[in-house]
């Protein structure tokens, strides 16, 4: 992984729009092991200030993702338990390292998932919005427990019409709204379900843009909401709270018309006060208890 | 006007996504006073009996339209004054009773307008979603008193960008947002400002979906909804409240999935509790003070 391709890997990662921040922070990893592997250095020393380097590139690249902050800085410190290897046996921990993290990410997905599933049982109609790999994960579980699934596109990308879809190859019946509708259907069901960008450390939600309508909206008929992410995705304590991503106004659509100016904020927040229970690898957290 | 004529207007009626409810209205009178004037009978009450049959399927066609109920009421209770005319008279002051109910709902609007003007006053920033031509109205009084609009697509037909369209013309800043972003903005405005459908006889608001999401967030944010309407959208007191349509669900462009069904209602119901204020052609009246 050389120099053109690291940058081109960052570019990548700048400007996508459809994985989410637990997969985006896997494939950070994967890139540091990568780089661990094959970057050119006559020294330790020289390595790691190369490595590190890329590692403070990706996470600043998506700074509002605490997953990706939270596993690299993760990765960093396990670093410095390789202090008295030789260069090319620190190469081969180091990547170790990286893809120890990969992993112990996805197995925290699948424990999120499990504990979700088990709290939410069988015979639901759960509303989402958009498209979590962790409410995938629970709907994967979920999909011979005869639950019904109301999910809104999520514009301007139209994340919810993929989770249809999948929805669809596993029989799951699904109504699939415009987001404008999620008033209109919130009222209808059991409880509502959302993954999480990031949390904030009071368990503020960042998440989509609508989630934060969505969670109104049921909290208005006394739905409750569940929101399940992997404990990666808290941000530490003490950090200024995450400017909220603006991409391209161009993914509207809308004309270009004289001081019309079209938003385009990937993002919301959703106050912890409107969420009941926060489920993560650990376990089922009630409204108020999230683990410090 | 004769049944081919009046069926076909009947069906483009029933159809028409783009006007509101009181465009409908005065259209349903323009089609009533066209009928008077051209219907074939030999006798009044033959004549009557074709009107009232046709005034029942104008009503039946959008019955979920407070303003034609309302007017076209109103129109059929003038007729019982015209008793004694002869047959050629009776037809043309039917047919102007129908069209002073025109300039009825059209001054409505206007003095509707100018109440909200002058309630909402200079230098705001104001939030609305979807198109009403009474909120049209507003915004075209205000455009040389400073103000910032912003104003959600109201998907599926997107009738905000066609607001942001005029705003242009009337060199009033927009921004322009997915509905999806309402909460993220809502509290930036310093009101938030709606049309309506109808109003139920509590004041609880119909009107595009997504109306109910930008009340609950401006609501959650201290930011005061105003609703500005004719008093003919009130719904008569003791009636079912209406069915809501729902339209076309291939206005959504969803793929064609198994066990997808996307839904595709227009309105919504915003409870009374969340609004601020009413405005119609009679004044400003304050939450739980809209007159019986």
């Amino acid at each position: 992984m050389d120099d053109l391709a690291f940058e081109t890997a960052l570019r990548e990662l700048r400007a996508d729009r459809v994985q989410g921040a637990s997969q985006l922070a896997r494939r950070c990893l994967d890139l540091l092991a990568r780089s661990a592997e094959s970057v050119p250095a006559d020294t330790r020393a020289e390595l790691i200030d190369e490595l590190l380097r890329r590692c403070d590139c990706l996470i600043a690249a998506r700074a509002s993702m605490a997953p990706i902050e939270n596993l690299l800085t993760s990765w960093k410190t396990a670093l410095t338990a390789l202090d008295g290897l030789p260069l090319p046996a620190w190469r081969s921990a180091a990547a170790g390292r990286a893809r120890d993290g990969i992993r112990q990410s996805q197995l925290a997905v699948v424990k999120t998932a499990e504990h979700t599933a088990a709290c939410i049982g069988a015979d639901k109609c759960i509303i989402t919005h958009s498209l979590s790999s962790t409410v995938l994960a629970v709907f994967e579980k979920l999909k011979a427990r005869n639950i019904r699934v109301m999910v809104s596109e999520s514009r301007p990308l139209n994340e919810g019409v993929i989770l249809a879809r999948q929805l669809a190859e596993w029989h799951i019946p699904c109504q699939l709204l415009t987001d404008a509708q999620l008033g209109l259907f919130a009222a209808q069901a059991d409880l509502a379900l959302l993954g999480a960008d990031s949390l904030l450390p009071d368990g503020s939600l960042i998440n989509k843009a609508g989630s934060y309508l969505l969670a109104l909206a049921v909290h208005d008929s006394g739905v409750p909401l569940y929101v399940c992410c992997e404990s990666f995705k808290r941000r530490k304590e003490g950090r200024a709270d995450p400017e909220l991503e603006e991409m391209d106004a161009s993914e509207l659509g809308a004309p270009n018309l004289p001081r019309v100016r079209p938003r385009n904020i990937y993002f919301d927040i959703t106050p912890a006060r409107l969420i009941s229970r926060w489920i993560d690898e650990t376990g089922v957290h009630a409204a108020g208890r999230l683990p410090v």
